[in-house]
């Protein structure tokens, strides 16, 4: 694969999982980047194409083989822990990162000590930008290190950052999340066994213990406005029966607007943003409206007529906008092109 | 099929339906009940395998054939507002009345105008007992009109009855509720096309507009200490890709007791009821555990460290312990039966 | 939508059904065609996204109200027999045509009354070009009608014609057939019901009573050499419980060579055909490899070492290379473009 | 777990897969059978419920603390070739053993090496009695072993030893197969996740190359008449994405007799036969129909009109009739019970 002199060389690290696959099915037909290395340690000299018959047929190489030095920007997509070394290497070769691990999401070094329990280079850390797209745009353009926002927390936002940032709402906010099975990653266990997930519903991490909880709750400090209360957070996640896919149902309080004055908020806070459909009121976020896109849809009801709270539901592909789509989305903000290029 | 003589005869009316197929299936492996008759309107004159391969070889008879005064029992699995007038007959036939329909469920007059807007014999309605069996068992055994306790209410109800007989809960109840596409019922339609519902999650009616809400909350106010504070209730309801089950996920305010101690309120709760198991702290409710049966799964978990809430799971088969199911156990009860008994 | 000077004005007749969905999410994202109508009785003055969230944005309008005479191209993606008529009115007001129903793809009079029993111009259907993409290149460049083929006979084709141009097989040929609930259509009935469909194999119109038997039969002897025996079909088509995607798997009597050298054969046919994959011996077609893309995968395996059979498995998507993508593929060859154009 | 007097004990080696646990299922409801171990080395002092949380709640031991001298029955589900030394130590105990694995299937000594590559002790195999329920009641009423036969091998023999029998059929059968994802048995793998089995259709090892071929082809060999030609088979299995059941789908020549006659052969065949339903001509075998029973159906269709074939369809439960339902059968047939026992 050879590089027209007007693309921009990419690598990835770490193609073969779920995310990966996605990332170099959507480069491979990005009219500005070209790929220059797809590595995998497990099926280095194959062909993606072994991985998934639905894949690129592109080449994997040894993560050794993979000169990181000579593209312009590397997107990691290797697990939490892995990630952060590869980062370090990388940035120290020049080239701009775009991290889809959780390694660099939470800034506080204690946090991510708790969390994650892996070490990380803390000034890398301190200069990565959380790349929530429709957000941090401006942040993005001159990032060297994105870390790019886990799914949950990517759906969760887009469902409550508009009203977050307006001091709108008051927790605890209720988050019922829903998940496709590819949100537990490519490696077989008793739990991703068809014959375990078809017909179920399984709750998992329910509470506050999923480790998606702190960084949705960063985010919330982080848009919130000077002096806001805090807003606990209850995150129940659910995997449910299909492969592709994530869905929040959120329901928080909200004093001082009806959800109909909410929805014209969260209309004009999206208005120009090509990637999140608010939908009118009276219909409900779908996952088949998103499945395989980078959109996300968001809808607002209302909670109860006596107790005036809101229940916003918001869809998004957990393996697009919540990973690998997102992430093409902060590298064209990144190189300046338009952030629908090869998204569309 | 000749009734032995020590067997109780019982008719079917409406019996091509999820739940009637579902009712002649547990009845004729029942070894105290023998069908007198099953009605189908559509499919008079027909096997009810024609309806579903899978189901009991049984004749389905017009409903205008079928004698409700020579039955002991009488299962109505017919639509909200049909399932009026045909329980008065019967009631008048002598027979006793299992309604499997929400014709009877609401019992202020009012409510029910509202919630159904179908006409219903008010005096019937003030004598009907609300079936809830593993709560109303002493009431079950001597009522002639038993109203079965909707899918979601049922599931609902078993969560948190124990914790709200005893005032332990604060509102509102976040309830969010998953349901198998069976919940919709067997009339094609758009939304439970194969390939609408596949691949899909679809919240519908979020917030307080769907009509299990009013049945819910008038299980609160029955179950609540006098003078405990109502509990309003936010019930989102999603549909997902499997056939067959339900979930609901609880978030409620748990002020006095931590999680642990409600774990131990629910043991004590259900110890001695043979459906429904209450699964030890760390756990989770799943469909898997109850598909295809009678029994309900319950799991408490902590909510949130600083906020004091407790998160409730619980799972039951919608077509099962959320009705055909729920309505022979009572009909157990009816006739001095163990209420095991053609449901183990 | 106004058309840029450089693309061609299109029209598509039934654009709510499953194949017209798709045909317009094609078209809106090539390059050189611009859709000026899309029609649908039923949902006229509604976006076509109220039929499937998913879909394109994309306002229906009667088909009263869509002028076939302003346009370059029609698709027609109508009911058969409701085709024809629409066929001829496009053909007399200038447009060229591609027919996605089965109202021009039977040849003889005869049979095409006995199949479908509906009316048509038999001088149209004279001049009809059956558009089987990968064989029919150079005739399709010059065709003012493209009967575009039937999924089954699609799959089924492109499995059989290099071995049968070759006069290699022997009949009778058996087809065992299995496609997903799309392939039904998008009217909800018993048999489309996610309850029905989910969790069951169900084989229908076994042996020859298909009736996309005649139009494989004709494919056949379009394609053998003058003088070879003919093959009957012996066609076992099954609905499986998945969405999209359709697999054949044909074994033949393959008396002259082994399965290697006809893989050989295959290799050497579908060289340079982008949309056709022949697997390497060893490996199998599967449904996956090509679903929601217009590729074809091929695979050939031994049959009997006694017998000399081959086994032939081929797997399309059937709403696109069975449908919606071999039209456009169709259309791109009509209208001078490269195949790939708007389908990579 | 205590006997009753009237009760005979059975152990059950290898309970915690697939058709491990189907069988502890039943068992724990069977009337004349009660469980005195289930065995499990992985999961030893847990209960079954931890691998299925649908599962019944008994603990398992390790193989090591199973005394077989102590049962009166030994049910074997290990993997093949760690069957092969079970088998003979509970034999040597003295219990009656029905062995699930395909240690005892294959008579003949070398097919048997050729086939599964693992010792065995000859003699035994050569008393083993091959346990297909409907065709060797006598035999295995009198067997020390009884060797289960394999799903696919169940599925197919139901279909065609009637016609067999009668010398019906002209080679070679062409089987296409279909299964549910359980029949690739629990241990996770990238063919058994949710991820790459949904959506997807999956041919593998087609031809002759499945190593239950030779099982069918000693079934075809035992039950021809004297003299019969032979019946080569080719075997053409594919994954499709459900958990449970299995079609069959055969296409045959049947050169002396109309399907219909054919069909009147079979319902002969099957009279009195509770376990096997022949359907009417004109329906077809589905897998809703026979899912989570111990059920068969067939149904034969006419093939070609010229070329005199017949399309037998035939789907059984491959965890039941083709495991551990018809093991159960068999050893209610060996203890004398009616065969309908703890099955109905």
């Amino acid at each position: 694969m050879t590089a027209a002199s007007n693309t921009h060389s990419v690598g990835v690290l770490g193609a073969s999982g779920s995310s990966g696959a996605e990332l170099i099915r959507l480069l491979s037909k990005h009219p500005r980047f070209s790929v220059s290395f797809a590595t995998s340690r497990q099926y280095a000299g194959h062909s993606l194409r072994r991985v998934d018959p639905a894949a690129v047929d592109i080449e994997l190489c040894h993560p050794d083989d993979a000169d990181t030095s000579c593209v312009e920007a590397v997107f990691t997509c290797l697990p939490h822990g892995s990630s952060a070394p590869a980062v370090k290497r990388s940035r120290s070769g020049g080239a701009r990162v775009i991290d889809l691990s959780g390694d660099f999401r939470l800034r506080d070094p204690e946090t991510h000590r708790t969390v994650y329990g892996s070490p990380r280079d803390e000034q890398l850390a301190a200069e990565a930008v959380y790349g929530l797209s429709e957000f941090a745009e401006a942040r993005v353009r001159e990032a060297g290190l994105v870390a790019n926002p886990g799914c949950y927390p990517t759906c969760t936002a887009l469902a409550v950052v508009p009203a977050v940032k307006r001091g709108l709402l008051r927790g605890p906010l209720i988050i019922n999340a829903l998940s496709g099975v590819s949100g537990a990653g490519r490696t077989p266990s008793a739990k991703t066994h068809f014959c375990a997930a078809v017909d179920d519903v399984r709750p998992y991490n329910v509470g506050s213990s999923h480790r998606h909880v702190p960084e949705i709750e960063q985010s919330l400090r982080a848009w919130s406005p000077a002096g806001a209360p805090e807003l606990p957070v209850i995150f129940n996640p659910h995997l449910v029966p299909l492969e592709r896919g994530m869905l929040v149902t959120i329901t928080a309080s909200l004093p001082s607007l009806t959800p109909a004055e909410l929805h014209e908020v969260y209309t004009d806070a999206y208005r120009g943003h090509d990637f999140v459909d608010v939908l009118p009121m009276g219909e409900h976020a779908r996952i088949r409206a998103v499945a395989r896109t980078n959109r996300a849809v968001i809808a607002i009801a209302p909670g109860h007529p006596r107790t005036r709270h809101a229940v916003i539901t918001c869809a998004i592909d957990n393996l697009l906008k919540g990973a690998a789509g997102q992430a093409l989305q902060n590298a064209n903000t990144m190189f300046g092109f338009p952030i629908q290029e090869g998204l569309a």
